[in-house]
């Protein structure tokens, strides 16, 4: 598995394409290009608190005892700029965010201050720079105030608002092309015929793609005959990604090899990995092909493993780290020796319930919450043995 | 801080409106109605192998070295319904995923079997229901396949798939109301005026209400007079929580403060935490409004502790739990004796580097990747400390 993941992530690439989107959405997007300060935030010295600006020498010898009384020469008011400057001897009363009005070099709190008929008493010294926050102190003019990759957070959308940013140029999402395969297709909104059922890996793997930052471009189900699987990945080479999910049958997946070798380099064919072992991957035309496998489980748990990291990758994401708790398995579970299993189970209270049936039911992972790994010199985990249970949410 | 969250939790109530979305939109949403199966999935008992249908009992003395001779009656294709049945002593050739013909009860591996002139050699016994994905055994018909509540993951969008549901009910998302005050507001996209700032706590606001599943309905910048705030929560008391983010000014938290108890009742102001001191909430008509503080870090950070499992309970969706790490301060800080202090940090290769510059700067929140909480009785943390730093992402 870890020389599969290998080698895929030494031939994919992050997508360099730029477009742009409005503040809002811009949120869990990647920042496409430096974002350069075209002011200075504050743009001028502002207040940080409720009180008086002073001049920070007039104060130096004030007390609880001994108050200093300055005369208060006007008020601030709130998004406007002083009309007045102060001299030595005076103070301006203003709220937190007023601008410093010039000839003041501090603030000094409310609860420090009494005011008395036009004058002010200042109970406390202050120093020089004392409750005001700086021109330039939070993003200086002229920098760098968020890098080309930065993912957009709810912190950095207040950065690009601080700057009047109403569009933002953040990297595309990777387009992935899914198409699934099978005679025995149906696909979803369709009436459902005898003897077909519904597509369901296609969805799982779109829902997969879109959760790490992809654009899943699906396809209408396919036959699974050699020349129907290379148009359809002829006519979806354009895209960043394919994924070719299988229909159910094993005999498919040779057919898949047939054609992924035919267009191109097949770079492994087969995992020691249990659910999932018949993974293919290609490399096309500069592109990666993905063949999952066609059981739903076996298909889910792949997208998991494989195709997650590649489209966090290509959407410049960082790696998604699954929260793990710690649990007692509920029963004795049977693995295969040989094959690193991931078995699906449900915790709850401290106890792991393994949930998987077998990898043709989509309920062995809808029914879970979390899975756990066994290496593959393991072949059985006893009941109330101690296991890492990583969690899907 | 607790009983802060307590109050409040005890009156907000999670939204029961309904909607109907697109499979693919339905992912990270919450099922809204139970969803029962139509049919049984698999809707007829399949083969989980590549291999040969057959009747157990034929193949009970099979071996190694003593197989079983069968007589193959055909090939069922992928897709259609067998066409034949198959008698004792026969079998029929058949892939994974096909349906399963009459008469036989088990599947052997193909690589237990050897073809030979029309017939089938068995080398292995096989039992009653080997190899059968059985009718029903993943969903069964008129069972309860999804639970309203329910969060839509991948998985359960394969369960959606699978029993053909195109379009799903789910619970709408809450709609939260934000308006920012005070009268030194630009909108981010306006031009810039002299003594102004842009408006950031609104974008912040509407960025954490999105991430945790709400819709944010953002107003213009008003006047931070008791009429006005009273005129737009009036206008917007419709939606399910109104949050009110404050202008930079601590006198205008009184002025909201007014607003608010003239309106309902106040369920509480000030918290003893830092940032954020200022927060205060009451009950109108049977919506929450919530006044956050005015610097935009202060803001931010009580977005994460009030705003965000709020705006979760709402929407249904479960607790987020921040990841966590270990890392050593990479420097001495100084705390608040009596409040409960929320301090930014950004970890790297196990060191925690504080963040924090003051409260009204933005990037004091989004040169962080955490933060790490100082009890209300701790006033210094040493360097080398060892700190639990809860990461954003």
């Amino acid at each position: 598995m870890e020389e599969a993941l290998r080698l895929i992530e030494e031939r994919i690439r992050p997508v360099d394409r730029l477009e742009t989107v409005s503040l809002p959405d811009a949120l869990g997007r990647v920042l496409g290009e430096d974002v350069i300060a075209g002011f200075d935030v504050p743009v001028r010295d502002r207040s940080a608190m409720d009180g008086y600006a002073v001049v920070a020498s007039d104060t130096v010898r004030a007390s609880s005892s001994r108050p200093v009384r300055l005369r208060l020469a006007g008020r601030v008011p709130i998004g406007q700029l002083p009309s007045f400057a102060i001299q030595k001897g005076e103070c301006a009363s203003l709220s937190t965010g007023c601008f410093i009005p010039e000839g003041a070099d501090a603030v000094v709190m409310h609860e420090n201050t009494e005011e008395d008929a036009g004058t002010v008493l200042v109970y406390r010294p202050s120093y020089v720079g004392e409750n005001i926050s700086s021109k330039g102190s939070d993003i200086r003019k002229g920098s760098i105030a968020l890098h080309a990759g930065d993912l957009i957070t709810p912190a950095k959308i207040g950065v690009l608002a601080s700057l009047g940013k109403a569009i933002v140029r953040v990297f595309e999402r990777p387009s992935v092309a899914v198409i699934p395969t099978g005679p025995e297709l149906v696909k979803v909104g369709s009436s459902m015929e005898e003897a077909k059922i519904y597509d369901i890996n296609s969805h799982t793997l779109s829902a997969v793609i879109s959760e790490n930052g992809g654009t899943p471009k699906l396809s209408d189900p396919i036959m699974d005959e050699r020349e129907d699987i290379i148009k359809a990945i002829e006519d979806n080479i354009h895209n960043d990604l394919i994924v070719v999910a299988g229909g159910s049958s094993v005999g498919e997946r040779d057919l898949m090899y047939d054609a992924l070798s035919s267009m191109g380099q097949v770079l492994f064919h087969g995992v020691q990995i249990k659910p999932g072992k018949p993974t293919v991957c290609a490399y096309v035309r500069g592109k990666v092909l993905l063949g999952m496998p066609g059981h739903p489980t076996s298909c889910l748990s792949n997208a998991y493993l494989f195709l997650m990291p590649i489209v966090r990758r290509m959407a410049r994401l960082p790696p998604r780290r699954l929260t793990t708790v710690r649990a007692k398995l509920s029963r004795r579970v049977v693995s295969t020796l040989g094959r690193k299993v991931f078995m699906t189970v449900r915790v709850s209270e401290g106890l792991a319930e393994p949930a998987f049936k077998e990898s043709s039911a989509i309920t062995s992972m809808a029914d879970a919450n979390g899975y756990i790994v066994i290496p593959e010199n393991t072949d059985t985990l006893e009941k109330g043995d101690e296991v890492e249970v990583f969690l899907f949410n």
